[in-house]
């Protein structure tokens, strides 16, 4: 049976704006361009904590997982890297972003800029998904994580 | 870096109800035990489209994906088998069920009995999220899929 690479992301939401990131230049794959916080699995990691760590890591915040909002399947640059990529809505809750050497700049935009600023790119879907649901879901909602 | 198995699970409703299979005794793995539509995604395949794949396989059902609604990392039976397991709120769109080998029973059940059967279960978290997320989420909500 097939196995994947599996990678998270994380849609950090802070007073109603969300944390866009610049791939650094020296990156292999997708350089210069804008993303989320993104990052592999580690062995007999669960997902959620793979969120806090890359968030960690790669921008120094301390979040909660509200929810998966949106799963895909894709190659990353080539056909060795079959990839499962789950992406969460994340609140902040604490510290500052301090960037990592994986980007070179950080931006805190409304839904409607994130929209537009990903129309064209493979993280469209999780925010028109977010929009959606912040529509329903009352302030401050979140699901359990065991 | 660690590859993993990743397996999709289909939590599915039908008139505020939801669907429950009896492993068969013949599985190598938690025989006779209540679950919900569970399978492992193939090669260049998209996790939803995995789950409406599985879901016709092992109910012969079609049905929507309203949502991913859990995650989870744990060892099928042995150190081998890393397994990535998605969760996804599914609603029932067309036909009746008709199990295949991997099952002996079904039953449509409530949100409270759900939880109370799988109580001490590892799909316990599955049915406590969706019980959240329905209780502000308007009937026939889903989110959008490429």
């Amino acid at each position: 049976m097939t196995q994947f690479y599996v990678a998270v992301g994380a849609v950090i939401e802070r007073d109603d704006k969300f944390l866009l990131l610049k791939r650094s230049p020296e990156k292999d794959f997708k350089p210069g361009v804008w993303e989320i916080v993104t990052g592999r699995l580690e062995r007999e990691e669960q997902p959620v904590q793979g969120v806090l760590r890359e968030v960690e890591e790669e921008v120094g915040l301390t979040v909660k997982v509200v929810m998966p909002i949106h799963t895909t399947f894709f190659y990353r640059g080539s056909k060795e890297f079959p990839m499962v990529f789950i992406t969460y809505w994340c609140r902040h809750l604490d510290g500052d972003v301090s960037l990592s050497w994986e980007h070179s700049e950080f931006k805190w935009v409304t839904m409607d800029d994130a929209l537009e600023i990903y129309k064209d790119s493979p993280f469209f879907p999780e925010f028109a998904n977010l929009k959606k649901l912040k529509q329903h879901l009352p302030t401050g909602f979140q699901l359990d994580w065991p």
